[in-house]
């Protein structure tokens, strides 16, 4: 019976077939649209009122009766939001006015009119924006960290498994697998660092900043500011208001270098998986095949890892760009701030977790990666060091030495006895080393036996450096969560205030 | 009454509304989301099937009876297209496995399992993606064109509207708005002649060139770019598919100089426009204000073109990034090469009309601007070379005399007769110079009258480039005309053929 | 007598001529190259080679006797440096090939030859360059925090100075010009911070990541980060050479958005001193003539600011793509981070303490800026605000009203009561407002005395808020000082050192 | 005896020693610095200068008798530039005032002071620019077009060297070297096109722009572009000057794509020369060795290219920042755009040549080549469609036979027979196809005797489309010449006319 295959163009020779998570994460956006900004802005712009609201109350500025039903008003909204029935209307310019335009009709202008009081949406913007970036910073922190920790269990798994090690492209030493790994977990654990730095900088609301310059309503930015969460309010409101691109740029940087290191483990995957490494598969369910090739089951998904990076790059630099030269004041332009965010961190999503999962799901060639290691002269500079230690000639010497010895060697793989004699012979050396010592220095399992430098290949010091990073992602883990505990009791403290507020607004 | 106001938060005091587009313009994506990529390619995927289908009948392919189906299939799949009943399934892949799957369970596996027949979606989605970007030249160029003339029109009427031209955001010479606009207009032409360019490079089809690797299948890929309006096939396919982000890029990057042009005659509108300058004032329709600060009417469309200005520049570094170092044959980061490319177009879609509108509306104060340029010094330098002709004395020493009665003189506006005397006579100098002569080398229309070098600010100087403009614009529209020409007539031989194939398929 | 000028093409005119370093700034590249960039490693590198030598030494690696030799080899180097007459010769590939060979002229291959054992070029070049780095963030820091001091010193003495905030570039709210000038000091505090963070992220020594895979020779890399005052040695060797570029770009990064401030400012400055605004006027010595106008005294120095925020976005763009998808260990891509990293630094060193200058120098013109805030319908917010509280009307009716009166009033400027008036009834409404409290809410002072909702522009505001900026600045400082004495510390640790072993060596 | 070693930490081992040219491109700017960017604009502003100096004469502004002294005057300077005895000044601005400046000195203010009229440093600076890199295009196509004319000439010669073509970096389809390289070759043609395109829209003096505003003397700016070898002057004195950026980000664009294409071939050959590929070996002279590890021989020049790539997208970037939104007339952050040019022309300059010395010299290891065109199922695709024509499935039917007979397979290497049989079985399939047809299908030469699509790997093919780039090729040449000749004539020209006026002055 033929095959029936109307959804895919390949994979009638797939053991596994790829799942819906690879897929969508390869297809991009060819078949799913983008969704309007504000949607994803919604529960933060919520917040913002409910917080703006309750303030106003306790300053006296909104009697408690009007704040009643506007709360009221709002946490109906909320509900719809929750059940998908509220949808933003283009019609009305963004989600500040859909908002407030829902609360007119619902309750009348004279109630819903007051809320805007004492503010502007240039500050009720900016606000949404920096909850919206530190719930995507502690998301995405997670992940990178769970990645690191993938890395780190394979790594611990592999931390004897030799390949070689390569610089320029080219046999350099002899490493292991699990040295490989720890560094890009010691990656990913940086990456965590900086990602958080962003919380030093930016963790500050803007309610009170207003269009730039300030209000005369006798407002409490401190309150506000602790009810959402925030550590502070910002310091002057110019400053504030005219900086809406910077917190932006400061996360899709710290994500751009993400990006960066996870193309460059994508980078040595795709390398190892060719068949002329062949070190590496990858499982089916995490490859593609081809509309023509019927062989082809192609690592996509770290070919779009790569490709991303490149689009952070330019997301890097648009704003940036929308940063130079700015009159004072809020200006227009950075309205394409948000937009340029919430691509990044949609672009950015799942490759951690696609990532970890590829990793966990490869076959690892163990006995190729281990020929490869015998190959190439790679163990070559291992032969330098301990001659030099044997023979306590001086290292550019006995470098000399080795240089032509590699160069007399028959084959191109490993330097031979007779090539180490004639060499140390034209450089008038006498030095009595053995045919054994000759081969031992160049076996890949003693050469990782004898390094002890720290941050090395060998077993022990892969282990070593495990517990570090582990140490240190645990205190990460720490700190994002510190932060979620903030945002739920600022939370439950303004879940409190409305509830009163509701209480007394009925009386 | 009190006025209703739910759709927008502020414009009580608007004579006319802001128009629609200007709000969808400075809107963004704030309410609106993106379509998935591949519903633009719809078109292009469509024709691409059928040249190909039409191509494997006459080289004896594919049976005509097979053939006569498949494009009577595509016909009808054409018509629900436009119907909008036909929406791209999120479940399969891309554009081309969706059609490829409709056609399937219509006309089963057995006839539209042969359509993909010597192909591969890398060089169907590449040429898909020519002719994509060619249409949006062709009708990109025209609006730049367009915004040209409008342009050049209002220069012409305002040839003799003298305004203070600027170096540094000083005043420098006096120049005249129509040598502005006219200078602007000349920015549009040079750059519909780069958008031009690209088809120099790229109007050529790829199908045939397959995954990288050409097919063994009898193809005739010159009859196929002859069906797509192209000039001719790709000479080698290697170099066809890995550079899938090189017309993407050449495109964007045109696109690119476009809109810094267009921002900076933006950001000139923006200044003259602030209550300091107060030179222009744009329509109410133009502009938007503020959710709370009453008076305001922003020029927030010429923000908006400068903010996109920033985002493609960020474009063209991904596109670049994403063709550095790939090797050989299709790599799946080139796909994100798609979605900026699109993402560029959208981008810049009505940037050129709004500014048309906007310019066009606008209020022109002559006064003031007349003002302005009897202030600031701006006759300096016409005195300059008035006075170094009147004395024949070697400029540099002549511009030491102005230098001193420049500073010599007690208001900041005009250099005086006295100040000049002084300066003379410490230099040693001893011209008989008249008080008129030194008022009138100042005067701005004596010293329109007097520029003549070409390209300058005279009235007479602005009418002769704009006839210069006004010849490379038409010999520009004659070249958009021509090349679809082409793209129609390929389309009616097409047709033809396709009916022939469906009336021998019938037999 | 005649001027003589044969240095500059204009000035006759100029009280006080620019200084050399405005000049200097300003003529950019023009008439003076740039060093080779391994000039600025020398004393870092002789740093880190006395540093590897003494944990050699002390590792029983090498003789005390050799090294003795070596460090008074590099001691004498050092002397030789610092008198000018060591250069780098560019026939010997790098600073590190450079002093080797000095090395083996000097002392013979026998002892030189051994200096270079147990590691290589990459873990030596990355190390100097966070040294490098280092020293730059210390040294640019101060340079950011003294800006913010003066900006904080004349925003105090401007406290109440009013002028127009703008939005839009349009007129907004009243503002002081304290409180502009506080809102960039705050800036360049945040900007330190930001820079500092490099030093939570990098402050590694690399020594003894070797190659990119460690080494068998018994080093203690944990010493030779102590004596170099780095935090502590590297986790993993191949993290380590293999993203050599990420140290690098996170610095350019953290001066790019410094520079985007800068550039605001600087974009600030241009607009105040525009003739038509004509609120500031820059001392002489910190603007440029012109060689054909004669009035010309051009903001240059602000412009140059402007252009190299370009320079250095470009720079982080070039910096991202080297670090991109690179397969593990060192490829020389990246030797070219280097560069860049140095032209970075070159292009900002200035910037901070030029406009500083500027800004001590310039002349405000607090009358031009006090007539401005009374144009242009500024007080139309306040006017809101005041109108809501004193009526209770909700705040978007008020809004309506205010809108309207501001489309009746007769000159564009101010609202005047009886456009009040006829708006009010209007909408319906009648409130009792008086012609004084129209006025009085539109007035600059009585604007500034109202608002105190923090952060905002009047007099105590800026104030509290230049506190808060000054205890920030102060715990920078503290901080700036425990890394440079960290620095100083090792620096003395290791000279003791080098002192015992060259004494031993003696014996 | 010892080798002695002071010049390189490395190669004792090499054949033949790197060459000056490579170690310089590798080295970088290490130990080589940057020269003073106006002394390569010297023999343009020379030039510049000689060509206003006639025409001056010539409108009757300039008296004969002192122009025949400027003349001389400058005949003489560009004798000492050419000596070498005339070295720019740091204290004078620029290469402009330092002429003007000796000039003075040496002729006096009376007649030196006069060539400074009715110019600007504006268009002076700009024409320079524009003739500086016009010398740079034609420098740089000859030297694309010859690495085109190396690539074709090895393609030529390994038209049937088969090796595995790549897609997703996993084996494709068979293809030859000779398609590779000709692959490579046409890029480097349409870069050349591209390179050209500069010409037809930058081909324009601004002598004649002045300030951005023109001038009140009666000069004749068509004289001037005729002297200077330009097509035409430029046609708005405003956009001329506004955008000095525009002409150089053209240039460093279109060399950024260059740099992509030449990277994509490095990375490229970087891959065929792994231990892992094997497929190519570098000559000596064009590797680099290392500090440490002694069997070194690294492909450093090519991961140069592929660093200079990202150079020169960092420098796109920022000339169009520097681009963005700029207000009319001259504003000084665009002097910039001369540094990042000339950085830009520097970094590209022997790209191609050291790329060309490197193809032409190493070592093509065709059986290595043809081992692995025999692995990783290279040829299933081949058999798929041979098996598509013998059978007349329709295509979709018979790929997933063949998918599942590569599954079947038990050798990761070809599809036997068995696997295709077992796999037709199950898809309720009985064609008859023999054992020798699969292995036949599946053997590289077979295949491409057997592809004829145009553009493909085949013998015949690869001839055919060098035939097609040897033409275009050629056709470039001559344009380029062309080009060269009017300049050739216009110096001529303004030669003559020189001799002409300095002759009228002496008497």
């Amino acid at each position: 019976m033929k095959t029936k295959q109307t959804q895919r163009l390949w994979g009638a020779g797939f053991v596994q077939k790829p799942s819906d998570a690879v897929i969508g994460f390869t297809a991009g956006r060819d078949v799913v649209g983008s969704p309007a900004a504000d949607a994803a802005l919604m529960p933060y712009d919520m917040w913002v009122n409910q917080a703006h609201c309750v303030m106003l109350v306790k300053q006296g500025i909104l009697p408690v009766s009007d704040a009643a039903k506007i709360l009221e008003g709002l946490k109906h909204l909320d509900q719809l939001v929750k059940e998908g029935s509220f949808v933003l209307d283009p019609s009305k310019e963004d989600v500040h006015t859909n908002i407030e335009s829902w609360l007119t009709e619902k309750l009348g202008i004279d109630v819903a009119g007051k809320l805007h009081t004492a503010r502007s949406r240039n500050d009720q913007v900016t606000t949404d924006m920096r909850l919206f970036i530190k719930h995507q910073i502690l998301a995405f922190v997670e992940q990178m960290l769970s990645l690191s920790t993938t890395l780190s269990m394979i790594a611990q798994a592999h931390k004897d498994t030799v390949l070689p090690g390569f610089t320029h492209h080219q046999h350099a030493m002899v490493t292991t697998m699990g040295h490989v790994l720890a560094g890009f977990a010691a990656m990913m654990v940086r990456d965590s660092e900086r990602l958080l730095q962003w919380l030093n900088l930016h963790n500050t609301s803007l309610l009170g900043s207003v269009a730039s310059y300030g209000t005369s309503f006798p407002i409490d930015a401190q309150m506000t500011a602790s009810l959402l969460g925030f550590e502070k309010p910002s310091v002057n409101s110019m400053d504030a208001i005219t900086n809406r691109w910077e917190p932006e740029v400061d996360y899709v940087f710290a994500l751009s270098i993400c990006m960066n290191h996870l193309s460059s483990l994508a980078q040595t995957l795709i390398l190892w998986a060719t068949p002329e490494f062949g070190m590496v598969t990858f499982a089916d369910q995490f490859t593609t095949g081809s509309s023509l090739m019927p062989q082809k089951k192609n690592p996509d998904p770290l070919e779009v890892v790569k490709g991303k990076a490149s689009v952070l790059h330019g997301q890097v630099v648009s704003l940036l760009g929308l940063g130079k030269a700015n009159f004072i004041g809020y200006n227009r332009d950075t309205q394409w701030t948000k937009y340029i965010l919430m691509d990044a961190c949609s672009e950015v999503m799942f490759a951690p977790s696609v990532l970890a999962g590829m990793i966990q799901t490869m076959a690892v060639h163990k006995d190729q990666m281990h020929q490869w290691s015998m190959r190439g002269m790679v163990g070559a500079t291992s032969l330098l060091e301990q001659y030099t230690q044997a023979t306590y000639l001086p290292f550019r010497v006995s470098k000399m030495v080795i240089e032509k010895a590699v160069a007399y060697s028959v084959q191109p793989d490993m330097v031979n006895y007779g090539a180490l004699m004639k060499a140390q012979k034209e450089e008038g050396i006498d030095a009595s080393i053995t045919r054994k010592q000759v081969r031992d220095w160049q076996d890949p399992k003693e050469i990782l036996h004898a390094t002890h430098s720290g941050g090395g290949p060998g077993g022990a010091e892969v282990e070593q450096s495990l517990r570090v990073l582990q140490k240190d992602a645990k205190s990460m883990h720490t700190r994002v969560n510190k932060y979620k505990q903030v945002l739920k009791k600022a939370k439950t403290t303004l879940e409190r205030e409305i509830q009163t507020i509701i209480q007394k607004g009925a009386v």
